[in-house]
């Protein structure tokens, strides 16, 4: 199992969708799906699906093709996401609906969805069977998290479960679906398809929550932003929400006071819920859950029937994406 | 061949989806996905589905997923085009973004388009292969239609043949690939099926201009609302591109001059332009190129090797469509 190999491989591969993608008519259309695939990103779905399929003894090149489906989705929820949330940059870049506009980037959005099921065309018989139904309903579940996570912004109380819930579908059951599909196209065993995606759903929960954490613990020289933007939007991520489960009838009263009310002074909000966090424990409570997660993962990961050199890859290079934690 | 029966067996089906729908969680995202199924309209195009299987000797019971796929792909289509289009009302109710928001509405269609696909996983093998094949040919065409549509808005010159080209790819496609999939349901001959897509592609031609025709020179008691909303939204279709190609020099200026300025007498600008058109005779010039398309469609129905008694229903059914006309 060659990474570097594949990422080059996934590179030019989407190198050239891109360029096919930029010479379509009508222009408005297309040129939106080259320019957001082209802005990059560590490809880690696609490269997943590619490492499982190598991991169940597949040639990888012929994951191509599911690996770019996913890709090709995942963009496609970015592109829409963005309108959603009004946002204005995406990897340092203006959105689509900034370059353009509104309409737009609905519409390519929608071309690319339709693109990503081209991809998935080329597999025929059980195969395309089983890696169709996977992908919509893995669709159909990162739309009920994204409506989930909307749906958050107006409710009072948000627990745990719900949370964990919501970041699994909206993110994390992407990352063990594109793992399956790789298992798919190398016809492993059903019983080592179900573990190979948990071992990428419970790494996709963990890299969220790790997200979470770093936004306002991360080294924020090399990430370019300020600390605390969650914060200064009201995001209920998982530190919030565990807080407001811990903390007393006071601290829980200034916390939602923070929460609730504009602020002048973003940097006062930020450090005035961080020493709440601080006091009570919060980093280390989302690093345990982070653990825990970790831990399920390389369970599952662990009851695969595969080489165990190839498995110690898949290991390290879970490690190294989670290592931005520490 | 039994239209009444077809078209309940539809209604029970679509009630049912509704209602399914209707059901799930989380709710912002598939009440939407419920309402605008339910909103009605004549279901034309399950119903070319289910026809079209049954004129090729299949059982239209097994079409009935494929026509479900169409029908959801068309309210999708819909429910963004009304984003794009800002439109407040669909069938005389509100539309999903006004009824919700445009985060909910971008959402559910985007799910929408999910669900169409998944009634297309009922078919396995060349069957379910050819039908994907062209659905998502024909989804991408949607795609690009409406795009060009929008790009007409700011562009000086449309011709006819784009214009043409246009409302085939944005309307008339969609109609095509409902009767083809009724005919891969059935196995009828590749050269049948592409018979039956041209019977369905044209007559969706005739009936896109018989709309723009409808648009101003329809009984528009019955249809309540004002003639001329097409010249009021100064839409470039094929009654005022025929008119700016006939016009002399003095005539085009003054189309254009009311194309192009804002005006605070709508009943004004469309009784001016109605005018032209009256006297550059663009009601019989329309009513040729419908017919001509008409005619186009019942060509490629005659080379149709099917029951005759089952091409003359589908003949009928294509003039009762195109009845509103006269």
């Amino acid at each position: 199992m060659d990474i570097g190999l594949f990422q080059e491989h996934l590179e030019k591969s989407i190198a050239e969708i891109c360029l096919a993608e930029g010479s379509k008519k009508p222009e408005h259309l297309y040129t939106p799906v080259s320019y957001i695939l082209s802005l990059g990103g560590k490809r880690v779905r696609p490269l997943l699906t590619l490492m499982a399929c190598d991991l169940f003894g597949g040639d990888y090149q012929e994951a191509t093709s599911a690996a770019i489906a996913i890709e090709v989705f995942h963009n496609f929820s970015l592109l829409h996401d963005d309108i959603m949330d009004n946002a204005p940059l995406r990897r340092g870049k203006p959105t689509v609906h900034e370059k353009w506009n509104i309409p737009i980037a609905i519409l390519s959005g929608d071309a690319m969805l339709v693109r990503a099921y081209q991809f998935l065309d080329y597999y025929k018989g059980e195969t395309g069977d089983k890696l169709r139904k996977l992908f919509s309903a893995t669709a159909l579940q990162v739309c009920e998290g994204q409506q989930v996570d909307m749906d958050f912004e107006t409710e009072h109380t948000v627990t745990q479960a719900r949370y964990l819930q919501m970041i699994s579908q909206k993110t994390a059951v992407l990352l063990g679906a594109s793992m399956q599909m790789g298992a798919i196209v190398a016809k492993g065993s059903d019983v080592d398809a179900t573990h190979v995606y948990e071992f990428g759903r419970q790494l996709g929960v963990a890299f969220q929550l790790q997200d979470d954490y770093l936004d306002l613990y991360g080294n924020h020289d090399s990430f370019g932003k300020k600390p605390g933007g969650d914060i200064i939007a009201n995001k209920k991520t998982f530190m919030v929400i565990k807080a407001l489960e811990m903390a007393n009838r006071y601290m829980k009263e200034e916390l939602e006071q923070w929460m609730n009310h504009p602020t002048t002074d973003p940097d006062e909000k930020v450090n005035a819920v961080k020493n709440i966090f601080d006091f009570l424990k919060i980093p280390d409570h989302t690093q345990n859950k982070i653990q825990s997660h970790s831990e399920q993962a390389l369970k599952h990961l662990n009851l695969i029937k595969a080489p165990k050199e190839k498995k110690q890859i898949l290991e390290e290079f879970a490690e190294n994406l989670m290592n931005r934690i520490k």
